[in-house]
């Protein structure tokens, strides 16, 4: 009964996922999935990506979140539509829940749009949200060992983004470890050291992120 | 459909709850829950109070984790028996599973057992594990909105630890927000701002530690 009903919510999700893909195929929208630990520094690095690309890329941000819309506020303040789905209580976000907002932050017309999810390192990564690419931000203050202690989140992702190397001299962090183990569950992912604070390694996420609009729309 | 399942998985959680709590009530055992989001320093908290209280209290660890066995490494190097539980992709432990290591660590034999969840701030504080108290640790770099944001988390805390304070130079964090913050969903909890790395500030959570012991086994 347990699996059929899980079979039963993600085939539900699929079929969301499905509108959701189609609709940024359509509209040639780039979209991603962001996912992290609480804290690790997501609405910071969208923030920070907003400003800096502001005279490149049209972004619009789905933030989610158990309770507050604080987020959503931070992006709309970096210059992009924002919009806050608070999941009360759910540790994820649905496509459905996705779907139920493009609308209003004008999906259609954006170059690319990001979504926000929970922060939480285990259950975002079960549910597709017809996004195109997955972006997974690991803060060094977390500690090397997240990549082993959460491979499924890890091997999930296209990108990863090792934030707040702006901490690496006053907190210990094994880069080389954590470079080796998310190559082991994952080899293709792309692995960029950035601080979203001050800036430091943004250029080569952002010209990353260039390349995959680019991609979309050719 | 959905309801009734959860509830069957609640009521199912509920029984090997209570069937936890008799064990610890029959053997004088203080039970502790330890919740945080991933990398808040959960299992440096635990190693460094059973190397400072070794004399003064004989402590158990169980651990859970998606996967590795290396935070029960970790707890045995300071001194302590550990059992490692692996969920293998589940975002919480169950009192099943918890019941199901009791007697590999001997659990009958301690004062103190510690069950640390899995890294997530959202999942674990639905599951009660027939616990005496429920301790949430909040770590400085997490930043300061982390309580209006899983207000659920921190309405269930006993205690709170504010962690890695020794990096409150480098971080903006509005400590008065965080009080203000975690007093308005729970008055009750006692709050204690510590860095497990140094050491600083662990006294107070000593205290309540042995305070907490002494009134069980009155």
């Amino acid at each position: 009964m347990k699996l059929s009903l899980n079979q039963k919510i993600l085939s539900r999700n699929e079929e969301y996922a499905q509108k959701n893909r189609a609709f940024f195929a359509k509209h040639k929208v780039l979209c991603l999935n962001v996912i992290s630990s609480p804290g690790a520094g997501k609405t910071t690095t969208l923030a920070r990506t907003i400003r800096d690309m502001k005279d490149t890329l049209t972004i619009g941000v789905i933030e989610g979140d158990i309770k507050t819309d604080t987020d959503a506020q931070k992006i709309r303040a970096a210059g992009a539509e924002a919009v806050q789905i608070e999941t009360k209580g759910a540790c994820h976000l649905s496509a459905e829940q996705v779907h139920g907002v493009l609308k209003s932050i004008h999906a259609d017309t954006k170059d690319v749009v990001f979504i926000e999810n929970v922060g939480n390192l285990v259950c975002p990564s079960a549910f597709d949200l017809g996004e195109h690419k997955r972006v997974v931000i690991l803060s060094i203050p977390e500690g090397d060992d997240k990549p082993v202690k959460y491979p499924g989140t890890f091997a999930g992702a296209d990108v990863v983004l090792v934030n707040k190397i702006d901490l690496s001299d006053y907190i210990e962090f094994n880069l080389q470890r954590v470079l080796a183990d998310i190559c082991a569950v994952n080899p293709d992912a792309q692995i960029y050291q950035v601080s979203a604070a001050t800036g430091e390694g943004m250029d080569a996420w952002y010209d990353w992120l260039c390349q995959q609009r680019q991609q979309i729309t050719e």
